[in-house]
């Protein structure tokens, strides 16, 4: 047997049912069908104001849009944070869709193409260079573009975020510019007459050890202080990167939100008018909307296998690829799940939930201990709002996307 | 610095160039773009000669779709393969789509929804029903579309491929039904007066050893004989699985299909008549169109980062998730990669190839030895033919899917 990760609060049981946005989960499957992605506003309202009163007054929040570009969240998005990060023209073309000013805009990542760059200068998106190539690169571009390009330049720190999902520091990296180097090429750009938009430093992601994320973050203000001063530049913005964690397996605790608001506040204090006329910024994807999604899909099949239940799902890994463990996993974990239409049952089986791909690796939850689980059962993976339906192979063997909503007090939003 | 697998011999160097459907891959990428997969007809032609020339003539070969649902290729293989496997209603509108006989399909694959099932009776597809209750569905929804169902029985087996790269197959399995079930249940079907296809048995995939390539085969002919005998049923037909694999990996071999088509020949000759008015399927998906692709990128840039060297192309895990060795890998190995313009150049340099994507998974090649690669330079991935495209959360950061064509003598083919 093997332990379910926790289900978040935001989703309490009543009688049978698990409730989102505070309906239950079979009646949203019912009249949207299943597979089916709900995303709960409220829950993604409420995690935008714990940040507010936690983190100090100054900081500035940032969506990135990798996390889930679905459009109606991209929208409820555009009221309540001060901006987003993109990673590709496409994303652009999202948050333009959704009638986000460009300008609000941060694009970083590697490998962008001259078109993405020229786009970009276009529609006024700072950019988040990530080599003195693509600075010069950008620079050529925004004459032949006629517009002045508004640039940054993302650094690759000489440290990492301890105890972090993934890291995006350190070491050699093909993410941002080696710190050694930053100097002369914030100069550079300054020199060039393109508007300077200072430093994004990203040490990685997925932290709930709120020391970790405090020493990154102060670690961080300092190189980005030590290297404006080396370069003798003014520093007019700086996005900290994000790395702030949801707790996806059993024992995770969440991140600490008021210790690391409070101790980011003793360091703006600490580093006083050193930092006035930054413009500081946080950057965060799943910590947003992680929590705020919730993946149902209906077994179609209790089966068993030589003393083995398996709960046979019209869901799988082509939208839940994380959740089954193949997506940058070692050792694979059981996500929260339940059997939504079952709340009020004792866990007295022990069964895997199984999605409809015709492959092994197609599995939602590994002999985890569940009410005795039927055909038309309601299953609920939690943690499902960020790197799902976009981060998973939805063509794969044909069965096509997930059926996307976001709930705004039990009702869905148009989209 | 870690090895590169091996490059298919389908793909020769001529000066400077890899060639692809006697064509360089770099003319291939200039005038189709990047990033872009190109699969040779020519190769999954000689492939399929191969097989037909090693197995005893009797064997049908079938297409799994799910390796690569490309519509050309489809259009292609109809016109070589005796039948195709398909996994879900959306692989039965592709290859209806490529004007290819429903009936020549069989539909396997856990988690049918009762729309599926309906469909596939419809269109007379033969059902490989993975349990007890999918039979009784079945013959109930053969009532409702007023046509009798063509059904199989998916035999979960009591052993596994040795040495496979997925096991389909032993032990507590959502696939199938366990062996030690199946005569009642095919006793059940042969009186419901549905029309009777036999068995399916599908032990495991990718294997490279011809020894336990046979041995399976061996095994699976022996069960459904002892099955058919127990149930007192007729064998009408037998499909054996695939489990052919490709070489991927420093050091793989490619598998003895001649040593695979004697053992079974001998196989077939020795059960003589008991054998006699049962067709034989092999059904490879892998196996018929993996080697056949290669995937292309553009080098966007050459990054030295603390010393080491980053080619960052155009392309990515939202095309290569396997490659890039997220997808089910417990070890990350490289898989062959070339960088295509530079093939009679020395291999003097230690660099890693990622994509475009923002994340340190988006690795094609590890630390690998390539020639001194450039800006505009063509990456070529091989062994994509399969797994590929549709295998890969194409919609992952904006970036979109790929080109995908099928070269036919140096020419694209229509799709």
């Amino acid at each position: 047997m093997k332990p379910l990760g926790p289900i978040p609060p935001h989703f309490p049981a009543q009688g049978a049912d698990l409730l989102i946005a505070g309906r239950p989960a079979r009646a949203w499957a019912q009249e949207h069908g299943t597979p089916l992605f709900v995303y709960d506003a409220a829950v993604v309202r409420a995690r935008v104001a714990q940040l507010r009163a936690a983190l100090p007054p100054a900081m500035r929040l940032h969506y990135a849009v990798k996390a889930n570009p679905f459009g109606p969240l991209l929208a409820l998005l555009a009221g309540l944070v001060d901006g987003f990060d993109i990673a590709s023209a496409g994303e652009l073309a999202l948050i333009t869709a959704q009638g986000i000013d460009p300008a609000r805009a941060g694009f970083a990542g590697p490998g962008k193409r001259d078109a993405e760059i020229a786009a970009a200068i276009a529609a006024g998106v700072t950019l988040h260079c990530e080599s003195a190539r693509e600075v010069e690169r950008a620079l050529a571009l925004g004459e032949a573009v006629g517009r002045r390009p508004a640039l940054a330049v993302r650094v690759n720190p000489d440290f990492d975020l301890r105890g972090s999902g993934m890291k995006m520091g350190g070491g050699a990296r093909p993410f941002g510019v080696d710190a050694e180097q930053v100097p002369p090429l914030a100069r550079r750009i300054v020199a060039s007459g393109a508007e300077w938009r200072g430093f994004h430093i990203f040490a990685g992601s997925q932290a709930l050890d709120a020391q970790a994320v405090i020493a990154t973050q102060a670690a961080t203000l300092d190189l980005a202080l030590r290297l404006a001063h080396e370069a003798q530049v003014p520093l007019p913005a700086l996005n900290l990167g994000g790395g702030f964690g949801i707790p996806y397996f059993p024992g995770d605790m969440p991140l600490d939100l008021d210790a690391v608001g409070a101790a980011l506040a003793q360091r703006l204090a600490e580093h006083g008018p050193a930092l006035h006329g930054t413009r500081l910024t946080v950057e965060l994807g799943r910590y947003l909307v992680g929590e705020a999604g919730v993946y149902l899909a209906r077994v179609v099949e209790r089966k068993e296998s030589r003393g083995e239940v398996f709960l046979v799902t019209d869901g799988g890994l082509h939208h839940q690829l994380a959740a089954s463990g193949n997506f940058g996993t070692v050792v694979r974990r059981n996500y929260p799940l339940a059997l939504a239409n079952r709340m009020d049952a004792p866990a007295d089986e022990v069964a895997s939930v199984v999605g409809c791909l015709c492959t092994p690796l197609d599995r939602l939850a590994d002999r985890a201990a569940l009410p005795k689980g039927a055909e038309g059962d309601v299953v609920a993976v939690c943690c499902a709002g960020a790197y799902g339906a976009t981060a998973s192979p939805a063509a794969f063997l044909g069965h096509g996307p997930a059926v996307e909503i976001l709930a705004e007090n039990g009702l869905p939003s148009a989209g």
